[in-house]
């Protein structure tokens, strides 16, 4: 991650203007629960191919030096970006989060419409057409 | 580009199944003209935070070792996936793509209203309510 950003600072330092904000600028971002703990990062976001829409930010958790980290989908419309924190804040404790439907570094969900049910069912969101 | 897609080319190889497709994925991926023609490759993904709608891909064009490039925001709704080509297609011929909006690679728009309306314009696609 930090290669990549390194390579392209100048444009990730502006690319969050007006109401458009970059990918590139939302992958490593962090992730913040109410109570201000740090949660993790965003590892990569997921496009609805169909709708254009952001379905869901993959997080990456835990570890450390990516022994046993994971990443966890969470549903877009949980994330509210605060600018105080300079990331984003999700109403979701640790333990919560923990038992959220998530998979390995070196694992491939199928993203299937059930999988997806699962996520979205797990946040208490309403599921998408896809 | 290399780096970082080496760093995570297990998830990138199997984030393009079902209706979802991951940010990492889009980035990189070659953009043909209907001719065939690579007119360049994806370099970042524009999100509308508001809607958390894809509003453009941002191509870069063009340049030889990075020397002359410079970055094209296309509306996302103009671009179709090719899976024979493994590359998105748009209705674009080089010299209409070379007097579109675009930005060099140390520049940085400011995404404003009227810049994505100048880019919508041009491209003939309706002007989104950023």
């Amino acid at each position: 991650m930090t290669d990549y950003n390194s390579t392209r600072s100048g444009d990730v330092a502006a690319s969050e203007t007006s109401s458009l904000i970059a990918a590139s600028k939302v992958e490593g971002t962090s992730v913040y629960n109410r109570q201000g703990e740090a949660l993790g990062s965003v590892y990569d976001v997921m496009i609805d191919k169909r709708s254009g829409k952001v379905a869901y930010a993959v997080m990456s958790f835990g570890g450390f030096l990516g022994m046993g980290q994971n990443y966890h989908p969470l549903p877009w419309e949980v994330l509210d970006y605060d600018a105080r924190q300079g990331g984003y804040v999700v109403d979701l404790d640790k333990e919560r989060l923990q038992r959220a439907p998530n998979y390995g570094v070196n694992d491939t969900p199928d993203w299937s419409r059930d999988y997806s049910r699962q996520i979205d069912a797990y946040y208490g969101v309403p599921p998408r057409s896809l």
